[in-house]
């Protein structure tokens, strides 16, 4: 199964300030498409910080990784910076990406949204990216996101603003990366009424007698409470059988509660 | 200033079926104790990647690591074994643990929650933890925390379930980690109306004129969006300073516009 890693960048996020939902969101498309996410990871607006992750990242070598934040405008985005120095590549000024930057202001610039479309240099600034790396538009924004090949890892960055991040992930990275695996099936079961340390045993056998990897969210306590049980496997009839045999069990549980 | 690392453990973080809020709830409650919170790290519910990203971290040797997730009773927690190989520590039975375990089914069965107070198998699991860790009383549910100092780093693990977390959190980690630093003071300026990369060379002074952190979150393009910016410093005055210098940038940069 395709390895993938997710790294989010914001100092928003590693302060609290701002709950990390494009981190699960693009866990659970890349999920879909069929890739194993074993890492995500949050880091603050810091070059060196940044940096590190990504090179620790391309040291294990997922089949992806995919950064989101720091690609706009201002000093505190740094995402295309640490990414050139990970990867110990030049920041170059890069021509595509300063057309896409240049069209997206010309398109705010006619619907009265910026004063001017020239390029000042923070605008400039969204064009340096790493020698070798490619801009990818942005529908929503004007921070070109970035596509990037590196040893055995293709790297994407996206902006952290959750509209262009989706916007981009869908038009751009979803048809690339198409057809890479086969997605895990799930299943879920909840168990009413029945504490999480009495059924146990039976999702031990479970995990032990068939092909399916068995995960327990218990929320409550004892019979006030409830289990919800995910199956989850790439063979649906292996799942079928495995639900089939966990409501036994439950049954079975509480008959005897 | 102390530096901070929080791991939430758990597979459907990883997959994007649950939004971390565990991990923000906690760096916010770091970040407002003082502490620096440098990376907040995600993996699925497997020993070998939980040991290996907490082995990272203390090789790293933050003042304090927290982990949340993978304490219960079912075989897809893993965090107590995972943290025992990561320190080169025994997994053992652990007497005050198997007390607290032992007491709070008493109390659930004593309001009829569960069925019988006996400590199974699965029961007796959660008191499996590495020699040298410190049991911590759960409030809420069964699981007792952990709390270990290894090296100069002080590791809690704390349940997954938010209610559990958030109340050992308050009741036992938070009491013991009072007074370790002085927390960054914050001020929020908004700019409504301004293109993102119009603002973007007042920012920059500003970092360079006052020991401030500058970030810049936008929203909307052009004149129809708005940016938020915070100036992050431990230092009031600088703050006030900044502050005033920025709303007077902004006011300039809209009489332009």
């Amino acid at each position: 199964m395709a390895c993938a890693e997710i790294l989010t960048v914001g100092s928003e996020l590693v302060e609290g300030s701002r709950v990390d939902t494009n981190a699960a969101w693009l866990a659970r498309s890349l999920t879909k498409l069929g890739f194993k996410v074993n890492r995500i990871c949050s880091v603050g607006d810091e070059t060196r910080a940044i940096q590190k992750v990504i090179e620790e990242s391309l040291k294990r070598g997922p089949k992806l990784l995919v950064l989101t934040g720091g690609l706009g405008p201002t000093p505190d985005d740094k995402t295309s910076e640490a990414l050139a120095r990970a990867t110990r590549r030049k920041l170059v000024l890069d021509n595509e990406a300063l057309e896409l930057i240049s069209a997206s202001y010309k398109r705010l610039h006619g619907k009265g949204l910026v004063k001017s479309s020239r390029i000042s240099a923070p605008r400039r600034k969204m064009a340096l990216i790493p020698r070798g790396a490619r801009p990818l538009p942005n529908p929503v924004g004007t921070a070109p996101a970035l596509e990037l090949k590196h040893g055995r890892t293709l790297v994407y960055c996206l902006p952290g603003v959750p509209a262009e991040m989706r916007s981009i992930f869908l038009k751009f990275v979803r048809p690339a990366l198409q057809a890479t695996g086969k997605p895990m099936a799930t299943v879920e079961v909840v168990a009413e009424g029945i504490d999480e340390s009495s059924l146990a045993p039976a999702l031990k056998r479970l995990s032990r007698n068939f092909r399916v990897e068995v995960r327990s969210y218990p929320s409550g306590v004892g019979v006030g409470g409830r289990v919800r049980v995910m199956l989850v496997s790439p063979s649906l009839t292996e799942l079928k059988k495995a639900k089939r045999v966990l409501e036994q069990s439950i049954r079975y549980l509480k008959r005897r509660t």
